[in-house]
């Protein structure tokens, strides 16, 4: 017990906080993951009675009377200035070596600054990335960086690339993940000046570069992790969010036009629920922030219980796979000049 | 006859020509469109020839002997030292006033450099900017810049707002249609250096500017116009390609896994097959370049001869709602104060 994974909870970040929140990582500790509950102390004591569970040898309470707002226009001064808030203290749990793993359904700003500020980078990583496995099945793609990166330069880019390898060789559990260049062009010497420049840097990354790919190839079997700036990541995340949800809502009208469609609706709906949940936020685990002193995972802020269970058995995993340690040993490999 | 609408269409571009793009255009004669066929003249009469159609008094060969390849590296160049290539003699023929529009299923940088040193921007557009209509059902969205302009300023891509606000008027039949910036979140003060000082441009430029947008909103009726970098736009332009295409290859598997889920099928495949028309790039009549003086239309490189069809008809009803002379007013407009 005192091996396994430790995971902090920022059980007040979310729309569905704390509810929500509490009920899936009461859930979590019943799966046998160690979690410690970070917030308001009585509000998360009262969550954990409506969700008729308790405090237990998987399951603490650790103090946190702050709480960072989601719209909050400078999460990383409020992380600063507030000492007592609830995912800055997530954070410090993992500098601090009693847990392995954070988890936040709150702003994201605020989780990438307690991941930076409170957790730590790790030595030689200068830019932490998001990354998130896309859920197709049969072509899982990893998206890396997926919104903490604004503004790039391109060996920013390239080492988002060392980051999302060494992440899908243990999330995707790959050898030797093909990574590509997000651009607008598959041939070399296509795209904007950023993208030309970080593809020359790629190309010498001893990563198994495989070239520019297009929007188009995301989907695809053609590629396992596509590298880009956090702006264009971001874009394209939420909208495959929106495009996903826009088809599903199109299919049911079709599948409502009259009694005839309802009944062939019936036949085909399992396939369909199974097709949306694969491809639904709520069931992939989350946003990993890749690059600092711990796992740290984001959840969608509409994140209920088995969003939140289903992210804490990821954390655990990933921290059993040790990617802290990976990520360690890819960035010493490079400074050595060997493959990544 | 003569106040109709002229289309030059390059009969070398694409891949599918002659054969297909020819037998389109003479598809759009018979629609009653004048179309100039830009190319080898005994190629094209060949494939005249082949589709049953003639030469007649809407439908013209213009001879081109030379052509530039899909994958030309330097498509700029190209133009100004192949003088007689297709898609230069094409755009030529425009700023000739020859023909009121262009169209072109071959390479996007070739039709691009036709178009800006050939036909020629309007005065006070910088830069011509690659406007489609996001074909969604009850929610068409224009997306600009998709893909002229991988590296852009702040004022450019305020520049691709009131020209994609004018093109929305005229293909949406907006009276003003609500522009967004595309963005990593809603809040003002969100995002890129480029973002953050686009906004503040599109703030007070006079178009009916809503903020931010995020790509879940592109499907949504939030907005009419979106404004982004081209290389933003492209990414999310392919994406949508490649996830519809992923989309209905994975519902195809889930109505033939057995005979119940075929029968089922058969019932809702005219809504799904008119669903995927509908999001079909041969169907929704190509790219447009706007900001040169003419209407431009760069089809998919898998046109067939019903998409150059469609690309005909809409730069026809294009030219005859006046596009150039809208944008014209509007940037007058704009030199002036008023609202755009």
């Amino acid at each position: 017990l005192a091996d396994s994974p430790r995971v902090a909870i920022d059980a007040m970040g979310g729309d569905n906080a704390p509810g929500e929140i509490v009920a899936g990582a009461a859930q979590a500790a019943e799966d046998g993951t160690h979690v410690l509950l970070v917030g308001r102390g009585d509000e998360i004591s009262q969550a954990l009675a409506d969700a008729g569970a308790s405090v237990g040898p998987r399951l603490e309470i650790v103090e946190a009377p702050d709480v960072i707002a989601m719209d909050d226009h400078d999460p990383a001064r409020a992380i600063r200035t507030k000492r007592g808030s609830s995912i800055g203290v997530a954070s410090r749990l993992v500098k601090e070596g009693r847990a392995n793993a954070v988890f936040s359904a709150g702003s994201t700003g605020a989780a990438l600054a307690g991941a930076v500020l409170e957790t730590g980078r790790i030595r030689g990583v200068s830019r932490p990335a998001i990354a998130v496995v896309l859920p197709f099945p049969e072509a899982p793609t990893v998206l890396v960086d997926a919104g903490a990166n604004a503004d790039v330069r391109a060996e920013h880019v390239a080492g988002f690339g060392l980051l999302g390898s060494t992440f899908a060789r243990i999330r995707l559990g790959l050898d030797t993940p093909r990574v590509g260049l997000l651009n607008v062009g598959e041939e070399p010497g296509k795209g904007s000046e950023l993208a030309k420049a970080a593809f020359t840097l790629l190309q010498s990354s001893g990563l198994n570069f495989i070239g520019n790919v297009e929007g188009r190839d995301i989907p695809t079997d053609r590629v396992d992790v596509v590298v880009t700036d956090g702006f264009t990541g971001n874009v394209a995340l939420k909208l495959l969010e929106g495009f996903g949800k826009f088809i599903f809502e199109q299919l049911m009208k079709i599948f409502s036009a009259d009694e005839e469609s309802k009944a062939a609706a019936k036949v085909v709906m399992p396939g369909l629920a199974a097709l949306a949940s694969t491809l639904s936020p709520e069931t992939h685990g989350g946003a990993h922030l890749l690059g600092v002193k711990g796992v740290c995972i984001i959840g969608h802020g509409s994140s209920n219980a088995a969003a939140v269970r289903a992210a804490v058995r990821v954390a655990s995993e990933t921290v059993e796979a040790g990617l802290v340690g990976e990520i360690t040993e890819a960035l010493q490999g490079e400074a050595r000049g060997e493959a990544g």
